[in-house]
């Protein structure tokens, strides 16, 4: 019988760097078992061993953390993407805490059962109908004894503090993860004010994923322990970003690029922006250090690698990765072999290849104003009439 | 018991499409199952999931051949890097086939057992050495019964002519490609003049892989082409390509430019960069069309996509692909709804994020010359001191 | 004899737009008559006809001010410089007057006469003595009765408020502008507080120039309205930004760019960028429009061709100016008369020829703190020991 | 009375470096004497001034030839762009002499008439015909006893031949410079052939000028001097390229580069990039070293800067510029003074402020080919409704 695993509280209590696996909607779509557009997970039933396979990857790249891939997997998410014309709910996110559980017990990593937004929230249902939503997967999580929770990606932090309280409930360690940037919500909370509600309704670790690249979420997360700190509460703080630079984006993130999300490789992170970002989230303070959507299994290495020193230990999967660039020392070609050393990926400005292309875009949103996107949101799937007068107005 | 299926040179011969898979260094390097530098495949033993895995996505993808994972893993090669500590080159090699083979099974692939240049070669062995160094992995490859051969990633048509020497020994057909541009080899023989070497020498199929970006590639086949033709010669061609831009190298490829290896994010192409280049490859009259260093899973699916008219049938994975951004149709916002059509994604010139980077490099080359780097080459593993005297003048 | 020109101040209250004339240090300095460092302008004397032509130049291009050319003309600053050692900077100075009142005289343009920011004022002399070198300006401007007066280029808005309240003294209308962006002077006043100070020590007009690319200067221009107007006060606008493209100053300006100021070509805007600039600063409400250092004369005649509808006249430059591109409609290749319409311009994303370079740069400043910064300023021409050592600390 | 001034050929013959100076019509379309489109001369009568101090400006940077401001300044030229209305062709002409020689006898410069293609030849006129076109410049230019003659910016080498022979009718000595890039004239002839046509005909100086960039430029010289060579003769060799990058250029030059001619900016030479052209072309063998379009006045001093230690001597403008930044030297900021060396600009990669653009363009040419682009030309100003076909062919 294995032994009991320290739990991720304790973990972080006790100053301990917990390294979070990277999204599974992109690298799954590159994988061919995940659609854009509806980004639904029916991959945990159709095709496990691509999603057990991932789930491995990451655990041996370093992750502590074995996120069920339940990404959008809400009953009302998965009705809307026409899912539940093949599976239930449930068996959807049993299998995901299935695969993560076995991965999970190969190695020292926690399961941690996920929920996101939902289409009810955004069409304007009632708390109780949102929370009844939150529930149905919830109690999955419970029958399948989940070590931790994780309500990630809101963009509303009134939502994410509906989910918190349903999370609670369980008595389960509970983390909360705004897909926001350092301007706050889509409702105007700034990222301080949306700390101390999701920690005062009961979140022990709080912070950011997705939307953004890895620096721009750290300074959100470091607003956000600030405002916690300035209210007297206390918190660990987590940041899971996107693996693409988006220097370019406005505060709606990655989605409103034009590059999103087919044309998005130019911007992707190489392993040495993973270690400055991983220094950097961890002076900020910050100590669930993970990824989202982008991140490859050679991503959450570097995040480890970089921390090795901090944590005593390197990864198993640095069995194949000389530290910076090590490996190349055997080269036949000696300005090959010279790149086997920190300062020269430190210092590499990598070119595009791309002479024909800009260095940035200007976001997309068609002069529509920050209240008419939170209006499309609300309307998601419910009047495609009035989409289209936004649309037509925007023009 | 499966229906026997019909073999390279019958499809091609009748005017079929073959779409190859990806290259399996770069993919299982960022997976982490691959060490770059000594890039051995000895994970077919160590890690066989994650190889199976791989070839399972390219089949999904649509590739019609799984490339035994055998690259580098000649005895010598092996050696040079310390495998050979740990496993004999037969139980790498048996093991790639095995996992080709399983995995070829479950769809319309073929299995090809691959050799590449070798230490031996560059350390100026003689033909005889060199030729029993290919002869012990084609013993595997026979003994596990190998649908055809294909000898590829050769700088000198040299060692290449040698290596189809070998292959055809095996009665099976034989395709050989080299790591060249339109340049020509490492030698200075022309693109043209390889082809017809490798031709005469016995090969069906002749073309290139690795080493430059996909028109680049293309290019090189053409003129390749264009000299069989000229010979009255015939044979059929295949393409594998970088799944990175690379307008700005030298004519020794990728490997120069400043990014090789850990650098080349930025440079990677999107999907629709792959229509392109499947359509440019057909174009030009090749038919067998896969891809190398950089191809992920989906850029597979993208040539098979773009050629699914031509063919008649889609890949198993556009199950999860909405044809030229369909999957878009339904989002939320009308911006990223209005990106669902083929005319935005071809118009693309997608940012790279990266302000402070160029968009092209300098390929290093410290100076030295083209004898120089050829000498360098030759001397690979055999005279360190002789390396260093080179790389001393270089400066 | 030549009737009487409206003065500024009437011009201004009659919502007449005023169009300034271009920098004449970087222009000069292109032409082979100013020297890139000092930055004086002793070619007043040396070589008036390269003076007068370039007012001339500006004249036609539109401009109604001509600035005299007495930059960096104060007995400081030339002693420092070595100029005094040749002629007095009465000589520079009048002189300056004289070319520029030869040349207002040739069409509707007013004389003004300008001082800038002072080393004893870096170099700590009190108010008194740094009033005291004004003054020797103002002396010679009064003597040669030009039409109004500008403090401009100032970096501290304590410097310019002396400087305005010398300007006052004589009873000419007084404009004073900061060479400062939308984040404030060096010591920390806020755009919005450095206009309320200047107004209230009696500037008539008060604005921005240099440092900053024209949208930043009418941001910093449009901070300081809303701060005068909220103070309950009134004045009319300036701005005379730079010719150059600089997102990526930091809040000392193009001066810590590392092209500055030998390597900034790639920056220059275009005319087409100046009518943007133009239209912005006009919807700001901003009425005395110019420009510094990076305009040419065209640049000037595209402000003034772009504010042409609201003034109801053409400079006399646009005889020699197609508008919009107008010029290529007689051009032999169709694709060249196809660029003969505005919306070709306004959309063109120009190249620059450049693909290994960067499109930002990272500012220099070695690690010295913003106190150092000034610290270094204020200790200009005294004690290299002290910068010695800064420069030591900062490595 | 003035001392004989040595000939362009006696120079050239003993070894000296001849400076030539840099292109007009761009520099006076800036100024505002010159409107893009017809680029026509007519400023030399209606604003000598501005020809005059252009002219001075070059004197000062260095150059050793004053060509006279004649360029489009054939009759058949100025009646099509409708200045013969105003003055006579000769009047022009006439006056271009006048502000040529006035200022060559400033300094240690000579007087060259210069000749251009002309639509005649275009238009499919005879020789006879065009060569009476050529004539009535040239006899201008022997009233006024120009030092020596350029046939220049021809893009068709037969009538570059028919130039020269008119120009050998004088008896002064005769350059001729073509408009094209190392592939050679718009009929396909090699640029080492029509080297050789140009010597043959008479030329004693040949080369290129204009369309393409520095290094492009030189490149094309190399190849006419190999010609030349190769052929037995002996000349001496020219280039006056533009100051704009152009590595995306097609065979036909800057011209078809979106950015023509209003948004080149970002494309302009740094004054470091002059001195490595100067120092190739000077290695290439090239001696008469000057510019075209983009050249300002300290470009032309940067090129008599770079072979200052050739020559012996510095240009007058260098009075007014510190070698390699040194005029930074007294900096107040250390990182400023720090730019006070030839390492720094040497290795400068100067940023265009511009993410919002790309590095490189595509050249315009809407699917027309080669033999529709030589048809147009040929049909300049007679056909409207040819053009307008081929227009209609072309989309």
């Amino acid at each position: 019988m294995a032994p009991i695993k320290k739990g991720i509280l304790e973990r972080l209590s006790a100053g301990e760097v917990v390294i979070g696996d990277g999204g599974f909607v992109f690298a799954l779509e590159k994988r061919g078992y995940v659609k854009a557009g509806p980004w639904t997970p029916e991959a945990t039933v159709t095709h496990p061993e691509s999603v057990r396979q991932l789930h491995r990857e990451f655990l041996r790249a370093g992750a502590n953390v074995m996120q069920t891939f339940t990404f959008y997997a809400s009953d009302d998410k998965l009705e809307n993407r026409g899912q539940t014309l093949k599976f239930t709910g449930a068996q959807i996110n049993e299998a995901a805490c299935d695969l993560a559980r076995e991965v999970a017990s190969e190695g020292d990593a926690l399961v941690a059962g996920g929920i996101c937004q939902t289409p009810s929230y955004l069409s304007c249902k009632s708390e109780k109908e949102v929370k009844a939503i939150f529930k149905k997967q919830v109690d999955v999580f419970l029958k399948k004894n989940v070590d931790f929770l994780i309500a990630e990606y809101f963009e509303h932090v009134e939502e994410a503090v509906w989910a918190v309280e349903v999370l609670k409930e369980t008595g389960k360690p509970v983390a909360a993860s705004l897909c926001i940037g350092p301007d706050g919500d889509m409702h105007g909370v700034s990222a301080a004010e949306c700390a101390v509600k999701l920690v005062k309704a009961g979140a022990e670790i709080v912070g950011v994923n997705c939307h953004f690249d890895p620096l721009t979420c750290v300074k959100a997360v470091k607003l956000m322990k600030e405002g916690v700190e300035k209210a007297g509460l206390k918190a660990h703080y987590m940041v899971q970003p996107l693996a693409f630079h988006t220097p370019d984006c406005n505060c709606q993130g990655f989605i409103d690029l034009p590059e999103f999300p087919f044309g998005l490789e130019p911007r992707i992170l190489t392993r040495w922006d993973m270690h400055k970002y991983a220094r950097e989230a961890y002076n900020v303070g910050i100590r669930f250090i993970g990824g989202c959507c982008g991140f490859e299994p050679y991503h959450i290495r570097a995040v480890a690698e970089e921390l090795a020193t901090d944590r005593g230990f390197l990864p198993a999967g640095s069995e194949k990765h000389g530290s910076w660039g090590a490996g190349l020392e055997m080269h036949t070609k000696p300005w090959v072999r010279a790149r086997a050393r920190r300062g020269y990926w430190e210092e590499l400005k990598p070119a595009s290849g791309r002479p024909l292309c800009p260095s940035m875009s200007t976001p997309d949103s068609w002069g529509v104003t920050k209240g008419d996107a939170a209006l499309m949101q609300q309307k998601e799937a419910t009047s495609q009439d009035q989409l289209k007068q936004l649309f037509d107005r925007s023009k």
